[in-house]
């Protein structure tokens, strides 16, 4: 009945147990703290590290669950969000996904510049700053029973559009560096993408409403959950072929079938299950990266603090501009919302590094960055959606009361 | 919004893209010709595999997710089985694990003696072909909707005994190569495995169905499942440490929760989805490995025939007499229900391989008899379990015309 002999096992399961038990003590600390879970699983992850406790390390194991984990945080992120609600708010969604790029680009730009940085490498500290992280901000909206309002689908249709915008970035500055923009291959890059995010966002829930009536014709079991998976795993595919993120597809996926899932109450559950236990790999992965060893060159230091507060007030301000047809706290809850860069700016550095334009210190610089701004965000957001958490948590109040 | 680079984040969504989709096409196909889904998705892994399309071979990836994959299939049926079924049918099942380890064992050592292997060679082929993999017949006869029926009990509730035994016999054929065997070591094992084994089957389900009744003030959210999952970790890791296999932890954590899980349909939803998200990728993993350029060799092929051969016949003999008390009919269903190896013979393989006294025809030989087995064992079951599976189906056309 073994899986794998004792000796192989054990480290598996040992850094299974270490990750998903300590993420989920955290997240319970925190929450009695009245803090975000998020919070707590990052957290549990620098703890757990190399340079803490050294019980897990960032390993294969731990980025291959960790990129399991964000497909289907996003995946379970579009299934709870209705496709009308994003496709209502495209147009301003598309203003903050613009000015949210554009602002960072340009501060990461000039600030690397007037430190007397190469213009390739002042291209690439922009580039860094530029795409948002939906995957903390998601998973915090919906700890906190918010997905369904109006600045949380602001978000995630800015982020969408924010992800199609990185990519162009990355590919201009990347052309640049190798000593030319191709803007033909941009363009093109530019319209596919496009044509795969509209096509899948427009025509995608419909398709998948009326092909769910012959689902029941299958009879190998779990039928909605299957072609879910298979729906998520291909458009993630799709989606990572043309150049666009994974997770941009696998939430395509899930908006998809969310009309679906709210008629299958067992598929929600079920996709749940699956995004329950992989989510906080993907948590603690990013905690476990965090250095705090960067703090001991003065100068790193200090480039480091710079870029990551240009970073957040760039970002709260260009998407707070974008999005200011919500009122000023609607507009600092999409803002904010939009601060975290999770792993997108550590890619970008690290291909940046790769062809020999980023330094070591921009370099970490940059991982900095992308670390605080994922754990800043999530304490910034409960002050800035404080009215909202009070309406929903008297809402869960009055459910558990009817309930008992 | 990226997880990774485009460029990293391909071949592991491609990965995961092809075997899940591959299983769960083939596992339809299975179906419809009235066959068992499991061996659909293993051959789904023969054609994908290295050997026929080589589209996915088998990498850090696929053991990872193989390893987590049983890890949860194991936990889901213990889940939907009840702790008192179990322990009802323990005497019968202690009696089928021991013929089923005696008789395979003294066949594979005579086997290879009679061929002129060396002693301890012998005494590692005879090990190889003692312990049963319940993954395969478990995901089968969950499949034909038979976990709840007397044979299914006897044949889980052996296979975890048969692991422990498998356990000693692994320990004592080791010493005999190192050249001598630890009496007082091998009991030391045989007591805490047993301990262990015991002490949860016994207390952890009323254990845990009286500590549900605090999980309400947990406030992470999803709390039954989080728990559930920090358990089946949790005792995953404590049987492999103790030397157990992983997956019998896994299962004693489902057993231990399946009470709660009654009263909790949420919380079998949300373990259905991860078992059914991850335990295709077990069953691909198997069929990757089978490599059918094991028959250019003549004399291979007859070995590896013989000891498949072999492997199968004492396996129905040993628990078929084990059950007797069961009837014949019954007998012949837990005979045949025990004869799957799956990587557990592949893995004592492998250890015989590593100490340099398995050569590599034996070793090939084996690792055919464990896929052949695994192969062939749902088949054979169907035939074996015609009568209530008819039941089984009857049952479930009333369950149907009633929904309707």
């Amino acid at each position: 009945m073994t899986a794998a002999a004792p000796a192989q096992g054990a480290p598996l399961i040992f850094q299974l147990f270490v990750m998903f038990a300590g993420a989920k003590l955290l997240a319970e600390a925190f929450c009695w703290l009245r803090q975000p879970a998020v919070v707590g699983e990052i957290i549990a992850g620098v703890l757990i590290g190399p340079h803490v406790l050294g019980w897990v390390a960032p390993s294969e194991t731990s980025r291959l669950l960790a990129e399991i984990g964000v497909i289907f945080l996003l995946f379970g992120v579009g299934l709870e969000t209705r496709p009308e609600a994003i496709l209502k708010v495209g147009r301003v969604a598309f203003v903050v996904a613009v000015l949210g790029v554009a602002l960072p680009f340009a501060a990461g730009l000039l600030l690397v510049q007037s430190l007397g940085g190469s213009l390739v490498q002042a291209l690439f500290a922009g580039a860094a700053m530029v795409a948002t992280s939906v995957g903390i901000t998601a998973r915090v909206l919906g700890g906190m029973g918010l997905l369904d309002s109006t600045p949380a689908r602001v978000i995630l249709a800015a982020a969408v559009i924010d992800d199609v915008l990185g990519l162009l970035v990355l590919a201009a500055v990347a052309g640049a560096a190798q000593g030319g923009v191709r803007l033909g291959q941009i363009g093109a890059t530019a319209g596919l993408a496009t044509a795969f995010v509209a096509a899948i966002a427009i025509f995608g829930a419909p398709m998948m409403t009326r092909a769910a009536g012959h689902f029941h014709k299958l009879r190998a079991g779990n039928e909605f959950f299957v072609i879910a998976v298979v729906l998520c795993f291909g458009l993630a595919l799709g989606a990572a072929y043309i150049g666009v993120a994974a997770i941009v597809g696998a939430f395509l996926a899930g908006l998809a079938m969310a009309d679906t899932a709210e008629r299958r109450p067992e598929l929600r559950q079920q996709v749940r299950g699956a995004a329950e236990l992989l989510a906080p790999f993907f948590l603690v992965n990013i905690g476990m990266q965090l250095d705090l060893g960067v703090f001991a060159d003065r100068d790193t230091l200090l480039l480091a603090g710079a870029i990551t507060v240009l970073a957040i007030v760039t970002k709260i301000v260009g998407c707070g501009l974008g999005a200011r047809s919500l009122g000023w706290r609607g507009a600092l809850q999409v803002g904010v919302g939009m601060v975290p860069r999770g792993e997108v700016g550590i890619v970008v550095a690290q291909i940046g590094l790769g062809m020999g334009t980023v330094d070591n210190r921009l370099y970490a610089a940059v991982l900095f960055m992308a670390c605080a701004t994922t754990l800043l965000a999530p304490p910034m957001m409960r002050p800035a959606f404080a009215v909202r958490i009070a309406e929903a948590e008297a809402e869960q109040a009055q459910s558990e009361a009817v309930r008992k």
